[in-house]
């Protein structure tokens, strides 16, 4: 059992993309990752899948959910929710950063390109 | 794959216990539910266990996870981790709204009593 603050977390992250993982394998979890994002202004997650079912919470911001030509918008306190193994991508269609949760059913996320090569994360998960 | 703005979403509750159901079996998903609750000033949630992993993302407030004589403190932006099959409680120990996202990892979630007995849940998840 844990309750952990999560000003002191460790911070990583991508190009336009700061990440904080807030639960997960660190924890002792298998079955849940649980991690907080925020995209940059004209960022956006690289295009990916993973084999698990992936809920997004967006707090803050204006951003679209891509899928395979299905275009899905959204702006301020959302719930995205993506299926196993979706080719997916998130972007931040506005001016400000695009704030999530993502919850993954897994841990460690596993995370691939659209070939189904891994992605190689900086962050544990 | 779903955007849902939560604002216009289903509420319900038990005494004291604010709850919306952001995500879960009715978008779909077998493997996680992702629950908005806000616990009111003197209020808890019952004594209960899940069979499952259980994330508790604490926003504002401040509280308590009460796990068999085990108590862990949270104030504000806090992530409580709860091992599959622990029982546990958390309860308000502010004067303001315990604001939560609580994460499963199954859907529709089965919450228990301590005797073992199932507790009928007011909402969908």
């Amino acid at each position: 059992m844990y309750a952990i603050p999560n000003h002191a977390r460790e911070r990583s992250g991508l190009p336009g993309l700061a990440h904080t993982t807030l639960a997960g394998s660190e924890q002792g979890l298998s079955r849940l990752s649980v991690w907080r994002q925020s995209i940059a202004p004209g960022g956006a997650t690289p295009p990916h899948r993973h084999d698990c079912e992936d809920v997004v919470l967006v707090h803050a911001g204006r951003g679209a959910l891509h899928r395979e030509g299905e275009v899905l918008s959204c702006e301020g306190d959302t719930t995205l929710v993506v299926p196993q193994n979706a080719l997916h991508q998130i972007v931040n269609t506005g001016e400000t950063p695009l704030e999530t949760t993502g919850i993954f059913a897994m841990s460690p996320v596993e995370v691939y390109w659209p070939d189904g090569a891994r992605i190689e994360l900086p962050w544990k998960s």
